[in-house]
């Protein structure tokens, strides 16, 4: 791997049988870089270190820090504060919860110590702090599903973190999405094998939808449900689509009560997502493409590739 | 206070200096009933208990329970064994996180133990159990704050809880709608006092929207926004958002790719949202108008009501 691919180290894995060489005079801010078996590392520079404490099976976490030494001195400097203002345990822990930046999934929880938030602020790796095996871990190093951080937040009394992320694949070790899958009204309704995850509005409706898809072929008595009769004919979900639209506009143009927008912007979004399930898209990717759209040059983004990258 | 006013007891609150008249023949499931200060109470039921213990101040909270004794007490047992399932810490406790349904948004974190979660499936009010006070307390008991819980979540290990609910008012003693208004990103970027909710992509181009909204007196140099173009120029944002909901037809007319379809919706789902904040309606409003249409005539919410309601 040349080493001029190195420039954005957040994204680089290498893997087995690579030679990996960094010259990290091309690194622009501290970050970490993923190593698996079989690789051989070379790291040219005398301000990096190489923490082998973090060996897990044949994986190695290498810290490769920028040359500009003292900006960098002042950014751990920073980092070092705001780890001081952490309301920390008796165990040196807080909770962390990771959340799906754009779905709003809760993802999973664990504990962070000190280290694990400093390595996520390099890394942008959700990384936690396992207490049964008493050592730093990032999501994902097993099984490649990272958790891509955009940014990391402190309650009001400094002793719980959200990492508020990208997942690159399910964050549950079962191939769940997330670790929340079992419903307590489920259980007290001995719908013992129900997975159901804690769905927001949004995604609940998503899931009806993509269900009421499921059962078209289904033959059904009775009156179709509304979903139902939409995603089995296309020119009405479109005429209802346009249809729906023009009533927004209308609230607009005709200065309607503020109420009734918000009525008909549901309506509107009901239907385009019957639509956006009949072509298999998924609101989820809507959102990212938004993200992408909107946040990427907007301040914030803006600020956080500034610090974090 | 008639007691036929008390048939769906999880929104009752009854301020002094009121006489509260519980026939529990009346009540259809076990629920909580808070009686502030200044209230005398009576309850007509042997299968009733009164717990001091959970005093604090001045308000008392009482638990009466259905008169169909045999009934509440299979819940009960349904209760126990869910939580019997639990891995409870050292200490009895489990994390737990409340999040709002509608907007996806963490609203706080704190520990439960059994007594907590027996409460909140009874009362449907995120109830936790305060370490520093060594005592249980519903979130809202001081503000009348509470947080609607409408189901609640247990992780794949089993010790960590997500209260799923719908909040009455800002979550955080502070104010603020979530606990969690420090970004890490913010404190390294020495913007000590930013407040930044961890938002998601939809509350965060929300949030984008109606700041752009805020600037529209500000006279500005060089070229304006989109947003800003948008939201100065009614005609111009109707004729978008038909323009754009036009192509998102046309994805499904002329079978386009998916990806495609992902984008149009975007652009129907941004200028839809530009022509809400124009007319000062939230998104919120617009996901709990669609939760109220969808969730509550679905399965779940109907089993949700069977055991919670």
């Amino acid at each position: 791997m040349a080493t001029s691919q190195l420039h954005c180290l957040q994204s680089v894995r290498v893997s087995s049988p690579h030679r990996l060489s960094i010259s990290t005079s091309q690194l622009h801010c501290s970050q970490s870089v993923r190593v698996f078996s079989s690789c051989r590392l070379s790291i040219s520079n005398s301000y990096c270190h190489v923490r082998k404490n973090f060996r897990r099976k044949t994986n190695y976490l290498v810290y490769a820090s920028t040359n500009n030494f003292y900006r960098d001195l002042h950014l751990q400097s920073k980092v070092k504060t705001v780890l001081d203002s952490v309301k920390w345990d008796d165990k040196g822990l807080a909770v962390a919860i990771a959340q799906n930046i754009d779905t709003g999934a809760i993802l999973m929880q664990g504990f962070a110590n000190r280290e694990a938030v400093a390595t996520t602020i390099s890394s942008r790796k959700a990384t936690f702090y396992s207490r049964s095996r008493a050592t730093l871990w990032t999501k994902g190093e097993t099984s490649n599903n990272f958790i891509n951080v955009h940014d990391i937040f402190l309650d009001c009394d400094r002793d719980s973190i959200i990492y508020l992320g990208k997942p690159d694949g399910p964050t549950c070790h079962t191939g769940a999405e997330t670790c929340y899958y079992t419903s307590v009204i489920d259980l007290l309704d001995d719908q013992q094998n129900g997975d159901k995850f804690p769905l927001t509005t949004l995604n609940s409706l998503e899931s009806t939808i993509v269900k009421r898809k499921g059962e078209l072929e289904v033959p059904q008595t009775g009156k179709p449900s509304w979903t139902r009769r939409l995603l089995l004919d296309e020119k009405l979900l479109c005429s209802k689509i346009r249809e729906e639209v023009d009533e927004l506009c209308r609230t607009l143009e005709e200065n309607e009560d503020k109420s009734r927008t918000a009525s008909e912007m549901g309506d509107v979004l009901y239907h385009s997502m019957v639509l956006l399930a009949l072509k298999d898209g998924k609101m989820e990717d809507v959102l990212e493409i938004l993200r992408h759209r909107f946040s990427q040059s907007g301040i914030e983004e803006k600020r956080s590739r500034k610090i974090l990258g």
